[in-house]
């Protein structure tokens, strides 16, 4: 086999998968038994394609039924198909509401998840008395038909840079810290609703989500822009809002400073 | 009764009510047996809050499949609702997938189809070679990357104004005249994919897909522009290119110069 590559110590190539889902198709990214997974779904596929048994790393682990445009996942394989011929081949495998975007070759260091720098998620939320009926499903909906923007936005300023965030974190999963830098958090009108624009350099279980829940109680006047503060303060995850619901999310790109799809994104 | 109300000779109520629905959960708008459509449920709805039985009538029927962000529908009724009560109602009472935006009392001489002085069509088409699983429905998917913008642009010219339009009319429903006059036709690049956007006087059975499926077909480069115009003026309806995808198109509203909804759209 020498000769056929040259990769570095490690005689195994590494490739990159650039992948959007509908989360409503699936319970979540992260493989579990017995229920349709991302990872089992995308492992299932290479399988098919070339016999060979692999494991997905996704760059983060979407919850059941969020969304994702621009999911990053690596794994390492003797394959020799070209990287170019990987996208029809996954896609000819995988199911309906999943779909490989792109691929490439990639560094042996390269890691999905560990040398992200960030991430970039959207969360939709339709406002009004009357059901989202054309994007139910991907829009989360609040029969609020306003929100205080303003008063949102200030409560944003109190959020931006780097803090602890253990107060919008959800139980349930070990990180060595909850240290985290928000980068930015846009709110803008949508149709039919308002949009949140966040990026940050990495997110912990349910942030996003709890960000939102945060954000809209301002929005709707239950809460002062500076309680976000003393939430934020308080480390104390029961002090935050309500999580907002999954529909809404979507992880919009995981972002590298050496990006295996930058001609894409 | 007398006293009641003073709307005229007709001694009955007439309402309008402004409903979307995703057309994928329904057979159409017109009522057939076994299958769910719009007018059942909106008549079920509405019997379910009054005990009443009424007609529900369209200003169009879509078809199984097609989406409506503004169906204009009216009905005759003796009950003492007000309008203003109605949406949430008929949103107590309707599927999932379709919601009432809003009702009004309107004239008796109101009729939802025959006061209609023209639609807006929306038309929704994905392009490249990954499927939009994010969008999966709500929009019909070409795996070609590219279409010719400026030739299908020439080849609307050739379609726009009043013609007999017989050619791009399926068979199946009669009506007295295949003239209808086509006001606008706009295409224009939108996130994944191309939008359609179509106005005219009013439009024959599936002759809006079946114009973006020609129109398609000279974007494609298979088909000069001018061949439009020879279809067009062919009035054969084998003569056009293939009716695109239900799933793309949206009835965006209906048009009254009278609009009981003007205050909304």
């Amino acid at each position: 086999m020498a000769g056929r590559h040259n990769r570095g110590m490690n005689d195994l190539r590494k490739c990159a998968l650039l992948v959007a889902y509908h989360g409503g198709a699936f319970c979540g990214f992260q493989r579990q038994p017995a229920v349709p997974t991302v990872q089992e779904s995308l492992e299932t596929a290479w399988k098919a394609v070339t016999s060979e048994s692999v494991v997905m790393h996704g760059s983060g682990r979407t919850d059941s039924g969020v969304h994702a445009w621009g999911q990053v996942v690596h794994f390492s394989t003797d394959s020799k198909i070209p990287a170019e011929d990987m996208v029809s081949a996954f896609n000819a495998h995988l199911p309906e509401k999943a779909v490989v975007r792109a691929a490439a070759d990639v560094p042996v260091d390269f890691h999905a998840s560990s040398s992200s720098c960030g991430k970039r998620y959207f969360y939709r939320l339709a406002l009004g008395a009357t059901r989202p009926v054309l994007s139910s499903g991907l829009t989360a909906w609040d029969r609020t038909s306003h929100l205080d923007l303003l008063a949102m936005r200030e409560a944003v300023t109190y959020l931006l840079g780097e803090h602890d965030f253990a107060a919008f974190a959800a139980a349930g999963r070990s990180t060595k810290t909850s240290v985290r830098c928000l980068r930015s958090l846009h709110i803008r009108p949508i149709r039919g609703g308002i949009g949140f624009f966040v990026e940050g350099s990495g997110f912990l279980y349910k942030m996003v989500r709890n960000l939102v829940g945060s954000l809209v109680e301002v929005g709707k006047g239950r809460r002062a822009p500076i309680w976000v503060e003393t939430v934020l303060e308080s480390r104390d995850r029961r002090r935050a809002g309500v999580t907002a619901a999954p529909e809404g999310l979507v992880l919009w790109r995981s972002l590298y400073s050496q990006d295996p799809f930058s001609t894409l994104l």
